[in-house]
């Protein structure tokens, strides 16, 4: 790994670690394409993808990273965290820019018990912050 | 990448590209754990982790892989593909033993809709097979 992804990976970990959220938005380009593990569809803004991730980090119990991988600017990170007392895998996949800001970020969740738990609970936060909800399971 | 992960990966991406059943049992450990993106709960048969492979090979429409990653004997796979007309993303994670034997086989997948796609027409296959289902959402 070379200096620079060792230094990015140390600063990405303190701010995951210690819910760092003005850390956070500093890591994150303007540019940043956020893919959530629930739906499909992208958000495309600073203020979506923030507003998704600190509340994820917010909701994740004992979160905790394993296997990681480095490729240049890209990463792949395996992590472990409860949700609603279930328990579940994830896998985060980042992509830096040149100037070490997170423009592309998706995260997948697995089992199925896991990802709903999660949805159930993002879905109450975006409710009770005003945002539009839709169900989770149609 | 070293040669000899050079030859897995190309005999890796051969057996899933061309849905070689056979070379995926020869790659297969007699020791491999199997941790589906739908339950938690892993399988610890080869016959299991078989089953559950050869058919998510045949459910999966438009598989490509994407990001890839190698970490010695681990690897992280990014993937898309179809089921049952969703869009889905996945991440493999898989690891080799020192004969070239896959040991450890881990899929996760997003978002929502994709991973319960998945479920139902694995949960069919299952039936079909006169296996144990059991409801995917409780």
């Amino acid at each position: 790994m070379e200096k620079s992804n060792k230094e990015l990976i140390d600063k990405w970990h303190e701010i995951v670690y210690n819910k760092d959220m003005k850390g956070l938005e500093n890591m994150l380009s303007d540019k940043i394409t956020f893919y959530s593990p629930v739906v499909f569809k992208p958000k495309t803004t600073k203020a979506d993808a923030m507003f998704v991730l600190t509340n994820v980090i917010e909701v994740f119990q004992d979160f905790k990273y394993h296997r990681e991988f480095y490729d240049g600017n890209k990463w792949a990170l395996e992590f472990s965290a409860h949700v609603g007392g279930k328990s579940l895998k994830g896998v985060d996949l980042i992509e830096f820019d040149d100037t070490g800001k997170i423009i592309n970020f998706e995260v997948l969740i697995r089992p199925l018990s896991g990802i709903i738990a999660l949805g159930e609970d993002m879905n109450k936060r975006f409710s009770d912050a005003g945002r539009e909800t839709k169900p989770l399971i149609k």
